[in-house]
């Protein structure tokens, strides 16, 4: 479950558009049209970006009225994060395992 | 560049095979071989898996003899992470920002 979710949320950011818009979603909500004023693209084109975005949890939308307001979804954000730092943090723990291997076999001065 | 190196670093996770293969060589470098054992698919599968961890810079790889050795790049996996946190760090000082705009409009107490 968590694993298809994280294939939908990589797949999502693996797009510059689509991080286009989680940029500016992360400094608040937005209507569709806000969104796609700075993206050199249609409107059809926008809205498929925010399906993915949505079906990855990343994004949710409300239609309020007329207007159809997307916000960020933290939670999915926090777990990529959290997937690629905990990689990152094994590799340096396994780094600094070998540095530690690497002095205690080093031969002492002046042995 | 950087943009397109991103594009190629979250399509790259995106995968929970090629996942588990990151996962793998965090703690150090790995055979092809070694790095088809555990996972439920034919060698040439798993190849094709090494060739887009290797387009996306995650993963290089080095022959040496007959074996071919893989490593981690941990510079692509600091990228990645590095912008999935700042925009969460983005949100996070956003929604501090919210906070104190409504402390701020919040009437006293008594008043």
């Amino acid at each position: 479950m968590l694993n298809y979710q994280l294939d939908k949320t990589f797949a999502a950011l693996a797009d510059p558009a689509r991080r286009a818009i989680v940029e500016r979603l992360v400094s608040g909500p937005a209507s569709v049209s806000e969104l796609a004023r700075p993206l050199p693209m249609s409107l059809p084109a926008v809205m498929l970006h925010l399906k993915v975005l949505e079906d990855s949890g990343l994004v949710t939308s409300r239609k309020e009225g007329r207007v159809r307001t997307c916000r960020i979804e933290p939670k999915m954000l926090s777990q990529a994060e959290n997937w690629v730092s905990e990689r990152r943090r094994m590799w340096e723990r396994n780094l600094d395992r070998l540095g530690a291997f690497l002095d205690e076999t080093k031969p002492e001065d002046g042995e």
